[in-house]
């Protein structure tokens, strides 16, 4: 058997099959900046307590600094033989400064490393969508207020149920995000306690100040238990599942996009920034980055599967299993960011076309409900007989291929004669809505209002 | 084309099959007790409100009592042809008190009904595996703090790395636990607002009291928005997420069972009643609880799957793919709570051998990180150089097939001769383990703190 | 801890958790008829090779008989205390024939006995998905028969992109269904050989024929290594993919029907019976059955994410997790059987409005691409030229809100001289429909040939 | 609002968003050659219908010639700003041959282009995926035949079951590598239609012939719906699938291995080259390779989940969601490959300790069948008495902490007086193992002229 039949691609034997599958510089070089803040904050540490000479520590901290310049500016180089980013950084820095560099390691392993780095790179990431989907909720805010008024079909089932207004449509979302940014915010509270310090497995016999960590790298406090320490990505987990549930979101979003921009809907009118012509069909303009977007969702929920799946029955306490925590990730949690700011840039600039939204909104007999509501509420009927003499007004009107307004009062009574002239009044979809004025309902006042608690509330965030 | 070739199944026709695939109430029923509880309180709320009068009110009220207890007794019956839960219990009404009952349904529709119904069982739910968690919490941290001294090798790579203590293994799942536990808690605190009064999806009319529901039904307030409220199941999949990753953890605690208690390990004793016996093979114990509850985990993801594809991309509001929600949920729940109730057993009873487990301990030469840190801190050589000087003197006592404190000292000095008589106070298990005092380090006054302090916590919690 | 608090639901004690757990008879007694048709062709095996005499054998072939017709009958009870289908049939059978029952598990083991059972299962269930596909391919063909002219818009991005014509759109369907029966006939002509004789993992010293039982089942061969046969799942795997993929497929045309029966679409007019109304708004009529077949994809999703997640790193050769391979399994082939027929209960009788179909098609500008190819064709223009000179054209039509057609020639060679008035031949929808007689394009001719060549191939399979 | 909250990292706007967002080329480069490929097959297809004249068509074929020779040279440069890779090679086309450049697109679109594209791409992956599976398959079968007769404990629930060889079981995962190269086979066969000529989704007026490219690039005939063509990714995820459950298979060895490299079971003693040490513990061997390739599984879970979620509910034809079908699939593909390499290569130089299997293989009562079976033999006791009756004996056993072979014959008896000195012969795990003379059963002679056959029929496939 030839090696290359086996190898194949990866070159000529077992080493490049192994430096292949087990390097993960390639992806783990996002870390940099947090591993070199780690060992900072670790370094330092060492020499408050002692354990490692002023002259050692100072020298590994001016080597710290140089390396982190070299990242910043992109002139760093990493090297696969050195495996992972934790290596590559060890290894300059005793190119920089010499064997005090192997001194760096003490009373540490990289099981707390770099649990500690991706941490603080989920932590990073966590404050960079909190602004994002605040970004997003203003916007949104923004346009609901003006078009607090604006009418529009409400929908379920795609099918148009009653009238409501755009701005409350878009309020709805509004508020999903909200609870998106209470859970990254959940998630980023229960995260923040360091490991550095948690050593292999066991914690350490050197007398480190673990405490002085955490506080010099922003953790609340350092972890309880040096085992759970490093086996832990339940932070990884819990992040991934507020991003995924955060993706079905804006999925729901496009796919609106995606249905209102279409011809028979017309609600909306695509920007050109964020949509693409056609090789064969010169007029077609589609809504590229909606579809993405709507797409991109099944990218997260495949990560968030895959990392349950790794972290499933993984006996304690680290495993290389645990590698595969990262490229996964941060492809899910880059493509969150990326569909937040498209989304974005979508709505801010979004024109819709009220009157194809407002016709929209009479047909279907939409108001059928304020019909049977009036009935209940004028005429004291109960509301499943209501429900029943509305359903024949609307075979009326199906029959006569009419809108409920446009009835005669004759027609409606002939079906039931307690109906009067003021009916109506609530037959308008302008009314209708209007009308809506329970807590949290689509009348244009409440929307108005609301609106303007989210601009208050989300300026002061 | 005979129906009967694509019906097959399914009965005689179009009825069957779309009752077959429409009707939710072969498990909407476990809602029962949560649909009555939201009617009650919307009944006296329209009375308050005037918008129903007190007589019929109250006949609906007794009505609803009377339901509530011929579900509690087991005596109601539901009929598939009335679809779902909620339109059995209002014919039930309507079958006591006649016409009255269909005014109950005034100022509301299926939509808010279900999406309060789920969120109180959700709710009740989550406070029972609350409890659930917390009592196997107890358990293990009880255990934890019997077995603070005893050894036992800790792995990684399921390699033995260094040597911990049991009741250190223990408290790293209580850590996980706890956590569970926070992420549940902040998915009771955000589902805690009522939907009921959204109505369809955009209010209503009525002049409704949404606040008076939400305090009678324990809730912290109404939903802000009604297109939202009927929109959104967050908190089924932040639910599911939490539940899932709770999962993982048990899934960890059972792989270690599995593997403990094979024969080679043999650390774990597997308590009768949570094993059976084969029906080839008479003489085998197998961990079928554990292996069950490891399995189970599949069950999990994939329901958190399936529901996440459930709500991708459905436009606002309610979608009929929403009913999707209920079956697939109540079956994972159930197994967290299944799996709970099991793994507590287990661990309650669950038998050690302690001395497999110190034995293992001693070997794979689980104090080569103490040797090293011992050169480092005595010695002041840098840790990389201690760790090649380390690897020497493992392979040395891998030539001699003998633990490190059984070289000696002459044949250690002869890798490095700033070893001195003192290396050997460090090459022990016990006093390996004694030394880790770090913070959440393994060192047995360590863990019998931290079991102390969690038995606390968790009585007064 | 009192066992209520961890056991709470499951009754008093481990006992009762552990049977809860661990019993699998509440799901696996779907393969009560499998199982016996299993154990008869191993007791005629038995008999045959001596193992067994006659007379025990004979006794229980007739106990087996009679178990078949309590079975059928649903006569047979089941007990939970037995566990699995397996112990409750050979509970029954000592029962009704005595101790002779106890011969027959005689040479094999419950690993090897559900493995056949399952195998079995799933073939029957294979065979009736096949029935099902062809029957719902069935109906999609002659209704593209019989609509092999009716225009409809063709869709990408769910823009208008070209004229394509219904039956063309369902022949797509067509096709894809095709695959999937081809997928399930590749899945059960792959899982068709008997693991009945591996035993628990390692074959039997009995001097069994395990050819016989394998050609008595109806399988090709038996297996041909005892712990694969035993630790297998492939099948279940592989019939789920297939199966999950065929949803898909459904998936999209219920999105295409929820999209086209809203009311801004207005192409398909939903069949009652596979509607439902709304208890709020009495003129609704809502895609209900559309919406749970989209819906149902998540559940398969999730059950086959479910059992990759279970065999995901189980060691050899059976493991319990295993017996978390039914359930899930059986409630998606049940869901995607019940989606089949609801498909083709709706597509059967679903009415289109021709008329607004063929309007839609004429928007959007849908024969630019012709416009464009007659500039490749007749004016000998590179076909990138061609594409910008349609461009601007496209423009003119835009802004004179005209379609392509009724553009005047003279505007149109103000764009580019080399047109003429040829050039209306190509710019109505039935020319360009008509054009496109590409092998697979969407002219009626290919269409009504390639719909034939279906109906007679579906007929003959 | 400033663009910089929202687009942050994404440059200055909306056109770098929408360019992160939309470009497809940072990926789709790798379908460079069969972009190449279907081009030259369309142009001498152009050319021989005379739709192309024979200069200009030269002029494109001498142009994609410079192209290949340019990416095979790593010459080729791409652009983002041209998107997608179609696009980056005719714009690149253009560069070197001028205007006749633009006439390659004739007759086609970018839907039916990269939908040949991709499964041309699949093809070839399915084509060395097959080649790898049968290198270790060959690996296995080559150790299985010189360990025929290794003897190792067969295990169920990872209890001590049954003896079996060691070669035996590694048969195991030659069958189940076997069924994998069959699913793959089979998506390969159903794939390999061409679908280039579908055009963006309605054919094409042109008088191509679609079955002159179909042979040029090796389809055995073009698709037969245009529509289905462009819309179809069915052969994407039969692949993911059939590749998700091979992984399952490696990862069912690799926790073998994981598990059988740990130090109480001491089997395998892994390659240097596929394991790595530790930072901490200088004494640690870790089988990192083996828990990549268990952790990879959950990549390609992930990766087949989100292709399904994509694919889920699409309307026909192109939507740009589809565009996320390649990424994933590229990693997921590349990761099996790699994890056969690496599996190949560990497997093909692991080392066993064979007097530790041999031993292990003793424990656990591991002849207790044979003792049951040989009461039911010999003795003609009824299996489910033998069960008894040996599970008292095992007992027995326990009480003495002896094997079953070294049990006195007298208290054999004590337990059932039918038992003789014979059975003696049976209790040996040699003559267990020897025993298992049943088709598929594990013993040497069986397992000898099993892996010779596959060693023939590898070698001739």
């Amino acid at each position: 058997m030839s090696q290359k039949m086996w190898g194949g691609r990866f070159g000529d034997g077992p080493d490049d099959i192994m430096e292949e599958i087990n390097a993960s510089i390639g992806f783990d070089q996002r870390l940099a900046h947090q591993d070199v803040a780690g060992s900072m904050a670790h370094c330092q540490m060492l020499m408050d307590t002692g354990i490692l000479s002023q002259e050692d520590g100072q020298s590994i901290l001016n080597g710290l600094t140089q390396i982190e310049k070299e990242i910043s500016d992109g002139k760093m180089t990493f090297s696969r033989a050195l495996e992972d980013i934790h290596m590559n950084i060890e290894a300059r820095l005793s190119d920089i400064i010499g064997a005090a560099g192997g001194r760096l390691h003490t009373a540490r392993s990289r099981n707390d490393q770099v649990a500690t780095d991706l941490k603080l790179y989920i932590r990073d990431t966590i404050d960079h969508l909190h602004q994002q989907i605040q970004a997003l909720q203003t916007i949104l805010a923004e346009t609901a207020l003006s078009h607090a008024e604006t009418l529009m079909p409400g929908f379920t089932h795609l099918q148009i149920a009653q009238p409501v207004t755009y701005g409350h449509h878009l309020l709805a979302y509004v508020e999903m995000l909200e609870r998106d940014k209470g859970r990254l915010h959940d998630a980023r509270a229960r995260l923040n306690q360091s490991p550095l310090g948690a050593a292999a497995l066991a914690g350490t016999s050197f007398p480190i100040d673990r405490h002085q960590t955490a506080k010099a790298l922003g953790f609340d406090k350092p972890t309880d238990n040096s085992i759970d320490s490093v086996s832990d990505r339940d932070f990884v987990l819990e992040t991934l599942s507020a991003g995924t549930i955060c993706m079905t979101h804006l999925s729901r979003l496009a796919e609106e996009i995606v249905v209102f921009a279409s011809a028979p809907f017309g609600f909306f009118i695509l920007p050109d920034a964020f949509s693409t012509g056609s090789s064969i069909m010169p007029q077609k303009r589609n809504p590229d980055a909606a579809e993405l977007i709507r797409a991109k969702t099944g990218n997260l929920i495949g990560h968030l599967t895959a990392l349950l799946v790794v972290m499933k029955g993984l006996p304690l306490a680290y495993s290389k299993d645990m590698q595969e925590d990262k490229k996964g990730t941060f492809e899910a949690l880059d493509n969150l960011s990326l569909c937040l700011a498209a989304m974005s840039g979508m709505m801010q600039v979004m024109e819709i076309n009220a009157s194809a939204m407002a016709t929209r909104a009479q047909e279907g007999f939409s108001t059928a409900t304020d019909l049977a509501d009036w009935l209940v509420r004028v005429g004291n009927v109960p509301f499943r007989e209501a429900h029943h003499i509305t359903g024949q007004i609307v075979q009326l009107a199906e029959k006569e291929a009419c809108r409920l307004d446009e009835l005669s009062l004759e027609n409606m009574q002939a079906v039931d004669e307690r109906i009067t002239a003021d009916i109506f009044d609530v037959l308008s979809t302008e009314n209708s809505v209007a009308s809506r004025t329970s807590h949290g309902g689509t009348a244009p006042e409440n929307v108005k209002a609301a609106a303007k608690a989210w601009l208050g509330r989300l300026k002061n965030a």
